[in-house]
């Protein structure tokens, strides 16, 4: 008898978020899962890793019939306490992260936590998905997305990523059109400091802004899901700005001045 | 008389690193500066923002006719709070961040939070350089590196960076031969967690783990760090895999069993 696929499951919201149940709902029927996820919310904290101070995981009783694992961590830790202490003997088939509670389109890949959880599976040559609904709110629907994500899920496990192993998957709300292949749209945040003074007197500083697309291309994941579409960004690890090497290589001369003589 | 160039400076080590002081001493005759540092080590903090708290910041008095400010934020904070709140009127013309204690080479540059502090200055359109020692002692000696930072930060301003706004520079311990313009090395972290029990018996876990590399090319900044030169890699924060988007247009196809008939 063929084993079920193994599924590991995480995010950023942490274990008590509406958008990581609606993901292990989706995916229930198709493999054996286990969930490792914070145990606070990690929204933004991209590819951070906790070095400087121990870790603890806990299995917590949350969903029916899973295995979940809550981690004091960050996304990208559960995926390495998942991999080198829960799952030593056992590789997963496929790393799912999110749903996310709000887009992680274009720029904002490099901020995400359920991203960056889902890049780590990839570094392992895990194959992975990063799942997120342009819903911010705690009390988003994740219901009309849910047989999208099991139908990608059972298309990659089926099929398996060859040229990439890692997936950034943004799903609108409202009416669905279908699935549309792209790349990272240019965007920005525009950003401002709401300013105020705590209950002491004493200054702070909150972070706030909005989203800009600059990018107006058909191919442009942004693009994609204001037209209805489900968004799927082939993603990698590999930060090179390839075409810039060769404009570079005047820099490569200075050497030749603080390189003591011989 | 033409203005001097305003230098904004971070790390991710924190305001007391020697690292960072290094960098301000190797700059200082080259134009005006301003450090926004964390307040705490934020080594691994990736891409980290803080979102769901407010930042506090404050001028500290710890370089000699350097404004310096602490912020107690994560290294992308530091820099969002020199554009949006400290430098409101004036854009930098170069942002530097380091000497980081210890290597942002290859794959450690997406864990690094001085690297990602360069990134988020280069998405403003600033010119951006982290800057590492292949050293994570405290004590490292940043000495023999300084002329070499600030030849490249010369030129840098002198030329300005034009196909990248990136660069992930390393710098090797010992005799320096000279600067290669380098990509990324493929890499990998050998990880595992030492476990034990805290002194309320309760168990936790703590990352290791030792750097692998998997890349021979002689135009990987691994190799050209081992052979003795400095790493300079143009980066970028475009993670889209783009020659994977062909191959995943089946994907796409899947689309049509969900979406709803009409």
């Amino acid at each position: 008898m063929k084993q079920r696929p193994l599924i590991l499951v995480t995010n950023d919201d942490g274990m008590t978020a509406p958008g990581l149940r609606a993901l292990v709902e989706s995916v229930k029927g198709i493999g054996e899962i286990i969930v490792v996820a914070p145990d606070t919310p990690q929204s933004g904290k991209g590819h951070a890793i906790t070095i400087n101070e121990p870790l603890r995981m806990h299995q917590v009783n949350v969903f029916d019939n899973v295995m979940a694992y809550e981690c004091s961590g960050t996304p990208v830790d559960c995926v390495k306490l998942a991999k080198n202490v829960l799952l030593k003997n056992r590789t997963p088939d496929i790393c799912l992260s999110g749903i996310n509670h709000g887009s992680n389109a274009s720029i904002n890949i490099i901020y995400s936590g359920t991203l960056s959880a889902a890049m780590e599976a990839s570094l392992e040559g895990i194959d992975s998905i990063g799942f997120s609904l342009l819903d911010y709110s705690f009390s988003a629907d994740f219901g009309p997305c849910q047989p999208f994500v099991k139908d990608i899920v059972e298309h990659v496990l089926a099929n398996k990523l060859t040229d990439t192993k890692l997936l950034n998957v943004n799903i609108p709300v409202g009416m669905i059109k279908g699935i549309k292949i792209c790349r990272q749209a240019e965007a920005r945040w525009v950003e401002e400091f709401q300013q105020g003074e705590d209950p002491r007197g004493e200054k702070y500083y909150w972070l706030t802004g909005r989203f800009e697309n600059l990018d107006g291309g058909q191919d442009a994941d942004v693009v994609a899901l204001e037209q209805g579409y489900i968004s799927v960004v082939p993603s990698m690890h590999d930060l090179t700005h390839y075409s810039a090497i060769d404009s570079l290589q005047s820099l490569a001369q200075i050497s030749l001045k603080s390189v003591p003589e011989v």
